[in-house]
């Protein structure tokens, strides 16, 4: 018998055994793991590039060294440049495993680009950002009228714009002599922060060339809008994996990675910094002419006017919103305390920081502006999604649900807001599961399973075909994506394979329906090895229920324990806000009990609001303070201590809830509807 | 006949030809350059540690190379590290010379540490320094009150001292979390600048280490202030050369270098920083017990407490004066505008710079506060000067002089006061000359001439006996220094060596008149070679008498048009700022013709005034405002445009001046009160 070596994938988490000799591309398939393979291991298309990490990592139980793949080869050095050579990184399929394993896959690697739902949605906000520009045209010094530059053109803004008691940044002052003595003699265009600070000066008139960048940093996805700040428009919207998921999926495991390692917060901190950088670029790279192989070609397009051909020194303004861990990781401030009781953080307060000093690469004289944290761990993200639904505007009592792997509850209306936090998990994002994956091509987003047959009839992200109406190898399944995840859970309920409790159906005698090979564990199979891109059945297990039926329940928990405590029994209004929430089979999400009853179309999905209270306080300084105000009259809710806590929790955790808990079901107990449909 | 080289020596600028083949330290004794040479030598020693420079010095028509020097000597070695033989330093005693030479002797390795008139005055300055320190106590987070920990402490420093809207600085933030749990828990010493922004947390209370240092940097010496800014104590005051003379003496040629050099303005400023590094580095050292070489002792000594032990993170406040151009050099600003025709400055107001932005290491959060130009090249300095001195609160017309490389005036009272500057170039300060020197051991610094036998008595620095009491081999005399300079010439006026308009007497027929055997000049020769250390004549030539004539031509000429701008015969008041203004006879100053007449009861000798204005301005924060206020509420004077400059300069040249300009010297020409003597 051959021997076995452990391999651990991240960021995605797949784990498993295999054969020693198998090459990492063979392995990834095996366990799943989409890594891009364009010229199929003939070692010439270079996308397989990942990383061998080094090191004890004792959550996992693997010892992992470069020293368990083989040696280099020739070829890797055609794409694997030396300073990457030096962090660990090798072509996977050049790479035979010899040992145990832990791997990272960058984001470039990964097969299938995420379908993001993070686009930026269409809010009002009132034009008025932190940078402003102005054209000023001051006179040449003479004997008579020797001012100093700078004088001089405050002089000029003052007199024309009425601002008054400007300073200046250091580095843009060290440039205003060369710049106003430029082509455009004497023409400036200034960008003044907050009406306080000189943070860019531009020979001549350059008042469109004003950008800046909203960035949501969730624990799982990053996302970033470009902006133009004068005439507001989104100009691109870019995203990529937290590059922090190596440490850990979520912030406590985040947290106790920083405990744990000396160096943890610097580390994380970095590599997001870094993360945040990439962002930039990307964003401002797409404002660029495609490059072209054809260099008379691209000579041709350098003439042409569409293109904005920015660079990171334009953008003059950024805002940050995150959960209070992202926050404090991003910034290198002690995320210890507030993962303990009481939950204290560092600062509430929105803070002004330059660029240069955190080692973000905009503008070197720019401001980042980190919007306040509530209490816990509900933060800037959850200040960001108060500021751009404004449910303190409102009168209708909202609820609004914020999942991510950190859920965020809201609850309120002008009249008073509680917020509160759970810990969902990963879980209908898709992580944590055995097949569970990312919404990409090939992931299982519908399903139906025949109540008499238990045959299961799916559908896959990029192909429109149901299973029933394809070959089985047409389908190259790959795992079971967000969407997919509450469809599972309700058709395996209605079709009786799993009781109200969450547990397999003893009684049940599904073909599909076995304990499993290698952990005698009972598991469903959703599809079969022949229908899969990766070699083996696809199945659901009962620890992956129970993840499910956690999440759902820490929620519905959470929405009800904060009705109580505002003494409230119906909701005006739920709005389900995060990439879930887009996806989502809204009637299925309230059936399942995500969260308690309301008229179906009073649940409304208002996509990533985190990030469009970002983009808010990007374009209009207002909402900066707003967001301050409402940081700190939000009332923080601590679930955990909640009286009835663990009694509630578990009740959530059943499905389906009961009859009189949804009048707007018309009356019907879930279990009937699921029934009818 | 054997082969010469040019070898010249910097920052002094002695310049000569000497035999190739020998060796550095012989030249630098030919040539008057005190190297420190301890061992006589012998190689052992290492104190003569010199770089050679690489390039081009068109100034000084020579191309200096590394080449031109004997290779590299195993025993160099064992002082010279890799890093400094990089850059070019060697051993003097081992370089033997074989080309043209640019040698630069670093500090440390001069002989005869300067005797710097730099110390603090007792000025009275009001207690209100712009950091200021807090000590609060908070209580702990609980459930009901799970505040973060920094609006914490934000309530408790409103409660108790009534601060508001303070905002952190993020690298101070950092800090916070584990400070406010230290050993002191709960207890926190807060540092706030103007009341704005926390740049330091501490445990416990620390109120008594609270730092600061005021800088004066002036073209050729920098000195700085130490300061308790909790008791406004003096701990200790330091100086060097200013580190930039290499690149030239005066203004004009650091200006000159950088626009002939493409990072000149950077390597200027980079040197300046790494000598304010120096400086705070020094200052701190001198708070820590004397390192012993017997262990025992050492650890006895840590035990006592007089010793501050202070480190550069203690100083959370610097201030920092100069004239324009070495504040626009320091900050990195191009100086090349203020050295043109109309003069504009970059900037007049002061400036708050992170210390981290500059590079300067005190303490990462600190600000530096940059004092305000006036115009042209009167800068920080003379509103240093300005704001210790307070002319614009006197009834008293005043006409203060800042002699140093470049002459600053100001004249007025509260009614009105202009200023203006004169480049006096550093001959008054003892540079320039033959054998001009600074005020250290040998330097001649009293003067008599017989004026029948034309024979000299003289007094050295280091020595109380005066020539004539000494054998000659006892003078050891090395040049004369900035005090002796307007006694050589008053002497040699009043002895009738040399004429009314400066000129050698051509009558004249003493011994000591001769002209030069190599430059074949008319000079004058004050010690005998026997006298001095130095092993050659020390004299005094033509061309030194014209530039003491055009130093103090400026001065008397500046003075003159502003009191006939401000519409005024006779001054009030004549206060001396400056090294010079401490060590030089005020009488024979007035009669030389330095500043017009004045009571001599009415001549004070202020100090370093502008050092004082810095440090004002550290311990009062008022002080900062009445700087800007005055900055630009001076009138600023372009002498070189006012009429009949040319006329006026011509005229001041002259020795002695006219009778009816001195009537406070009692009726009598400058003349006859010398020959009185």
């Amino acid at each position: 018998m051959s021997e076995k070596a452990k391999v651990i994938f991240q960021p995605s988490g797949r784990r498993g055994e295999v054969e020693k000799g198998s090459s990492l591309i063979e392995a990834s398939r095996q366990l799943g793991v989409d890594i891009e393979a364009l010229c199929g291991e003939k070692r010439v298309c270079g996308k397989c590039k990942v990383r061998i990490e080094e090191g004890s990592f004792e959550k996992f139980g693997v010892v992992s060294s470069r020293a368990n793949v083989s040696p280099w080869q020739e070829e890797e050095g055609k794409f694997v440049t030396p300073a990457q050579k030096k962090e660990g990184f090798r072509l996977g399929c050049c790479c035979k495993i010899q040992g145990d394993l832990l791997v990272f896959v960058p984001e470039e690697s990964r097969a299938g680009k995420q379908v993001v739902s993070k686009a930026a949605r269409d809010i009002p906000i009132t034009w008025d950002p932190a940078v402003k520009c102005y054209y000023v045209e001051v006179v040449e010094p003479t004997f008579e009228h020797p001012t100093a530059d700078m004088e001089r053109i405050l002089e000029e803004l003052y007199r024309t714009h009425g601002l008054k008691d400007l300073r200046i940044d250091y580095l843009a002052l060290r440039k205003l002599p060369a710049r106003l003595r430029g082509k455009d003699r004497w023409k400036l265009t200034v960008y003044v922060w907050m009406d306080q600070e000189i943070v860019r000066v531009l020979p001549g008139d350059q008042r469109l060339n004003h950008y800046g960048m909203a960035i949501d940093i969730g624990t799982t996805t990053v996302a970033a809008y470009l902006c133009n700040l004068t005439t507001m428009q989104v100009i691109d919207t870019v995203s990529m994996m937290n590059p922090q998921c190596k440490y850990g999926e979520d912030v406590m495991s985040r947290i106790t990675y920083h405990m744990m390692n000396k160096d943890g917060l610097e580390k994380m901190s970095d590599d997001m910094i870094q993360g945040l950088n990439t962002l930039v670029r990307q964003a401002c790279e797409g404002t660029h002419p495609p490059k072209k192989k054809n260099k008379g070609e691209d000579t041709k397009e350098k003439g042409k006017k569409e293109y904005l051909c920015l660079n990171p020194n334009d953008l003059v303004d950024l805002t940050i919103v995150g959960n209070t861990a992202m926050h404090h990781i991003l910034l290198k401030l002690n995320p210890e305390f507030v993962g303990l009781a009481p939950f204290p953080p560092v600062i509430h307060r929105s803070l002004d920081i330059k660029a240069r000093d955190m080692g973000v690469s905009i503008n070197e004289s720019a401001y980042i502006h980190v919007l306040p944290n509530e209490a816990g761990f509900v933060g800037a993200d959850n200040v960001g999604v108060l500021i751009a639904e404004e449910p303190y505007k409102s009168d209708e009592v909202q609820l609004i649900i914020d999942i991510g792997t950190n859920g965020e509850l809201v609850l309120g209306n002008k009249e008073k807001l509680i917020s509160s936090s759970c810990a969902t998990g990963p879980a209908l994002e898709g992580a944590q599961l055995s097949f569970g994956m990312r919404a990409a091509p090939g992931a299982i987003e519908r399903i139906k399973i025949d109540p008499e047959t238990h045959e299961v009839d799916y559908k896959v992200i990029g192909r429109d075909a149901w299973r029933s109406y394809s070959k089985p190898e047409e389908m190259k399944t790959k795992g079971i994506c967000g969407s997919g995840i509450l469809d599972v859970l309700a058709e395996l309920y209605r079709s009786g394979v799993i009781l109200k409790s969450g547990k397999f159906n003893p009684k049940q005698k599904s073909s599909r329906f076995r304990r499993s090979p290698e952990t005698n564990q009972p598991e469903f199979i959703i599809a079969w090895k022949d229908e899969t891109s990766i070699g083996k059945d696809v199945v659901i297990t009962q620890k992956d229920i129970r993840q499910i039926q956690l999440a759902k329940g820490a929620l519905y928990c959470g929405c009800k324990l904060m009705m109580r405590r505002m003494g409230i029994k119906t909701l005006d209004k739920v709005k389900i806000a995060g990439a879930f929430g887009t996806h989502v089979d809204r009637e299925k999400a309230l059936i399942m009990g995500l969260f308690p009853d309301c008229a179906l179309d009073k649940v409304v999905s208002v996509g990533n609001a985190a990030g469009d209270g970002a983009r808010a306080a990007l374009l209009n300084r207002g909402k900066r303070q707003e967001a301050n105000w409402v940081a700190r009259n939000v009332e923080y809710i601590e679930l955990t201590v909640e009286k009835d806590f663990q009694q509630e929790f578990m009740q959530a955790m059943q499905i389906p809830h009961m009859k009189d808990e949804f009048p707007n079901l018309k009356g019907l107990v879930a279990e009937d509807i699921l029934k009818q449909k």
